[in-house]
């Protein structure tokens, strides 16, 4: 079974996409369809799934926990994850965002990797970087993406203008730091969501930490589209990273009508064509 | 409908109790019971709720979000709440810590107060305060407990060792006072969780933020039992506060033989007098 990032790297050469399509699917935002509300959910996104993964316009997908959990689709979630990953052969990524100490972190891991089966898993590293062994522990198989530069505009509040007492340096580096470090070959992969709407954090790495080395780092890059963040500079300083580019909204729900899944498509293809246009 | 806020002062003094029993059900630590395991949660819960309740050794339960989701104990965590907050008159946290952006936080207020019907719920404020909004506009019936100081053992790398830039104030301090500012009567209740591991840092509050109002800010303090917090240190800072003393593992495991209910009474009852005794 190959590693996390290892299928990640070749899903993006295979697919020539650097793009994640994000599986918030707002039932305000749908057209009509049967069934149950979990089970809309999943039909609309299957539908999602089946219009931009076979055309290659995406490489991963990453299902929003709290879409699925308020409408108590929780095996819907664990069927779409499922349908994803064997029989479209892509990675899924669980943004779940949790961060819990001992015991519970144990659980929560449990409930992404093995009820879930998802590949990778958001986490909050606020608890600290102790707090995120439990996932690590589920080897190179699974990821986990650590928040470290949200893409919302006050995200700079806590995460950039709090300092790390000893180093100087901004809370989300000193995160990327204690959280990259943790990694070993046994563990799982250790990767950073990093706003779109803050490229210039991006290339911040480099300047605080020495022994930093982009290509065993995935990148998860949200802030794309509805969030209007700068895709251009995001993609040049992501370059030497294996990174996606995450965009919800602005794919799922760019139509409400019928064609929903056909404009998704193209709203993939769009996105997957700029980003391969700026890495040019 | 009594604002959370009184409700919890009131549980407080009918019971004469600063109790928050933890319902982390593990059922390697639970003796044999009938049924699948989430229903043998939602029975080994309600057991314990019964022998803590009525005999007033508790003001309050705090249900952890993973032990349930783990195992797929959605209908059951809801069946708890309605059990404790409807048939035994006290109010139940979520201690589910979640903490998203925008429409996604919406989606997890809304899990937490219209699914789920808790009271409270524990949120994480890595993203910044703005991200704490779509809970506060539940309004009072409701209470958000942020995060300031967890109780593990490596809380503080992040939030104890940054400092804001403008004020100088460690991390959990700048937390407090942004999460706090938020709070208005039409809002639901905004409270701290403070690790019982580091009593000292909640008697920081006040050296730093000038209108502190502790008498408007439930405490939930976990890290006492097992994690072995200071309980009479903690009680003497946490005074001037509506506060609750959270443990789950040293109550609800105290036994794992067909007693159990009996000993979490026992040992509710003796978490109970303790706090009352560094309270006199």
């Amino acid at each position: 079974m190959a590693s996390f990032l290892q299928w990640l790297k070749e899903s993006i050469k295979q697919q020539g996409s650097h793009v994640c399509v994000g599986l918030d699917p707002d039932v305000s935002k749908m057209p009509k369809l049967e069934g149950t509300l979990p089970e809309q959910l999943l039909e609309f996104s299957s539908a999602i799934v089946d219009a931009t993964a076979s055309p290659n316009h995406a490489c991963i997908y990453k299902a929003n926990f709290a879409f699925w959990l308020a409408c108590g689709a929780e095996k819907e979630l664990t069927q779409l994850v499922s349908f994803i990953q064997s029989e479209r052969c892509l990675p899924v990524i669980l943004d779940a965002k949790f961060g819990d100490i001992g015991n519970t972190a144990v659980k929560y891991a449990k409930a992404a990797f093995e009820r879930f089966t998802a590949s990778g898993l958001t986490v909050n590293p606020y608890l600290g970087p102790g707090t995120l062994q439990p996932y690590l522990d589920y080897g190179p198989t699974k990821a986990i993406f650590v928040l470290s530069h949200t893409s919302n505009l006050d995200a700079a509040i806590f995460q950039e203008k709090c300092y790390c007492s000893t180093t100087s340096e901004p809370l989300f580096v000193k995160v990327a730091r204690e959280a990259v470090a943790l990694r070993t070959e046994n563990t799982a992969s250790v990767g950073l969501v990093m706003g779109a709407t803050f490229p210039q954090q991006i290339g911040e790495f480099e300047n605080w930490i020495e022994d930093w080395n982009p290509s065993a780092i995935p990148l998860l890059l949200p802030g794309i589209g509805k969030q209007e963040g700068d895709l251009e500079a995001t993609v040049a300083l992501a370059s030497r990273y294996p990174f996606v580019v995450n965009s919800s909204r602005g794919i799922i729900h760019a139509s409400s009508e019928a064609d929903f899944a056909k404009v998704a498509g193209q709203k993939a293809k769009e996105l997957c064509d700029d980003i391969n246009k700026a890495l040019r």
